[in-house]
């Protein structure tokens, strides 16, 4: 059959993601890997899933296998409703939904409210798989400008001004790719300014739980919930394999995100979602997550005080209070030092896959250290700083 | 927020979708509901999950609650290949991909494949949850006519012959809604035609395991592999609750349809897949097969025989030799005899809901029998036939 032919012309937008290349390399032996971005095993509670799917099926029978509302497993909404109170998020249950990962819910958005040519307002840089969600409904993105302090008030204003503005994403606590989050002072103002032009923001919040230093920050959700999609997972404090997410939003959104989903998956594995409600009612989550830390907090500190002791002093690196990502900016093509960098059996990110415009963060890298111990990721950018001296 | 401006054009072809509201009706007390088309909760095998759960978590330890392949979860893609291979689909395990549910593929055919306007042709009446899949990507559907042993050729043949055909759309074994199998003569009637016009068909197969009586008939997929992309589900032999689907398609489709899963889901529940690769690997579902047939196969028998003894003579319904669905047709307007028959406590669907064109169908309604026991299939079609002769 004639290719051409088949595909849908939205498909000519869709390309295998480079990073998926890069992951690959990653699998060959010997190479460490600061590239991907995924929890370490040792932070699931592995040892409590016999329990919990003993309770599972015990309390719920075959209900935990039966079809289920396209919203959601009821209990589980139930306890995420309160989850996201103690978090500011204020929602009743019937406000909050499930999905198969936070994944379905940037899906959901983009066909729900996006006509192809609308303009779509991201961080630059930004997490890829929002973006890899949103091209197929062909949106045009705009970038707002961001420093270490995170998205830049005055840059998303000018944005706002200028463009009729479709959504604004924004990963607002440990961004992927910079491990930046945004400051309060700046949360308050974006919240002023989404409210002023009546703007709608999807909040990513994946990461906000794994915090190793410092004092949480109110979800923007919480300072303009009428204009705020709020969108988080299970993935980072259960497990990313049960493909987990929920959603609160505004009334008038969650109703296409619901018919949206229906037409996706019909509804997310009533058994995951079971397990789920069982592993944060049944109080594991809040037993679990300080080892989660525990785990991640060693590593993130020894990937930051290797780049202080090895990276030269003009490069510069985010310091982030958590999450999984560090990010590098130097004067290197990174694109030459991964060739060189891989050679010497060690993988990272390029920063520029992470930007929508072509040409830009040449000079940045990403760093992960969710994947390795200490001594290894001590090691590993010693080799980077290595191969960046030789070039300087 | 002025919703107007938020929602995309694609979405104002999304309406919730009428079975639902119907199945709202259902929830009453005392209703009997032939309306739903789930799975008795009896034919899930409960009494071995605690088993298999344990031992999933003993095999593959941390790796069953990670990130995992777009393509689906390697062991599962293995036992599915034999699994296809003896219903006689050559695909080896790289040409499987497991979905989340077999709606997602319906999804991401549509999305890979569809231009808004593009032509999918489809049988009238068809399944509504494709036409759900399929809408936001906005094609014009073509009907094709059918009878009691399926799509008929001649009528698949002026079709193909008169319009650009992108997709066509066939459950060719015990459909929903009809419970109708294409006959074997028209299956290669079928074959021939789609390869002689280079035209690419979804078999979408989820019922043909539950065959009640008669012989299996190969899939159209046997017959013109390359024009093919054959999807089918654990859903009717495991569990739906789990959200497994599967797919064997030519590569060149394949590709794509991996490229558009990663951006909807990243992949489907490690831990559910692996449930289901030690599920059929480890010889549960062959146990466990004969049972769920012992289920529904006295409820569909207790169907059809009220069906012969207490409606009016002039009515036709259909009789499959499997599958979880009767079609009745008969000359009153069945949304009429809705409305009258759920005063008396029996839920249907009208069959107009699963026609394309407006105005079709409306003497026609589409019984389930997996629900109930076989003194309530029989009382409620003695009610439903009252309520019939009433009109009459």
């Amino acid at each position: 059959m004639p290719l051409k032919r088949l595909l849908a012309k939205r498909t000519e937008n869709m390309g295998a993601s480079a990073i998926r290349e890069i992951l690959k390399v990653v699998s060959q032996p010997g190479m460490v890997s600061l590239a991907g971005g995924i929890p370490a095993p040792e932070s699931f509670p592995l040892e409590i899933m016999t329990e919990l799917t003993a309770r599972v099926i015990e309390k719920y029978g075959s209900q935990a296998f039966q079809y289920d509302l396209t919203e959601g497993f009821t209990p589980l909404r139930e306890i995420l409703a309160e989850y996201l109170k103690e978090r500011g998020v204020k929602a009743k249950p019937d406000e909050v939904i499930v999905g198969t990962g936070s994944q379905g819910f940037l899906d959901a958005m983009g066909k729900a409210l996006i006509t192809p040519g609308d303009k779509v307002a991201v961080e630059a840089p930004t997490y890829l798989g929002a973006i890899q969600a949103l091209n197929p409904y062909e949106p045009d993105y705009i970038s707002i400008a961001t420093d270490d302090s995170g998205v830049i008030p005055d840059s998303l204003e000018e944005v706002l001004k200028n463009n009729e503005i479709k959504l604004i994403y924004l990963v607002p606590t440990f961004q992927n790719p910079t491990g930046r989050t945004i400051t309060l002072e700046r949360r308050k103002k974006i919240a002023a300014l989404i409210i002023k032009y009546r703007a709608l923001l999807i909040e990513d919040d994946p990461y906000s739980m794994l915090r190793y230093r410092g004092e949480p920050l109110p979800p923007i959700k919480t300072l303009a919930p009428d204009n705020t999609v709020y969108i988080s997972t299970l993935s980072k404090v259960f497990a990313p394999g049960l493909r987990l997410g929920f959603c609160a939003a505004p009334p008038v959104i969650l109703r296409w995100l619901v018919l949206v989903k229906q037409g996706v998956d019909l509804h997310t594995s009533t058994f995951n979602q079971a397990l789920a409600a069982e592993y944060m009612a049944g109080g594991y989550l809040e037993r679990h997550l300080p080892k989660i830390l525990g785990i991640y907090k060693p590593k993130q500190e020894a990937m930051l005080s290797a780049l202080s002791m090895y990276f030269p002093a003009d490069f510069y690196f985010s310091r982030p209070e958590g999450g999984m990502f560090i990010w590098v900016a130097g004067n290197l093509d990174m694109d030459v030092v991964y060739e060189k960098a891989i050679e010497k059996n060690v993988a990272f990110v390029p920063g520029k896959y992470f930007f929508t415009k072509k040409g830009e963060g040449k000079g940045t890298m990403r760093l992960n250290y969710t994947m390795s111990d200490e001594a290894t990721i001590d090691r590993a950018i010693k080799t980077l700083s290595g191969v960046i001296r030789n070039f300087k």
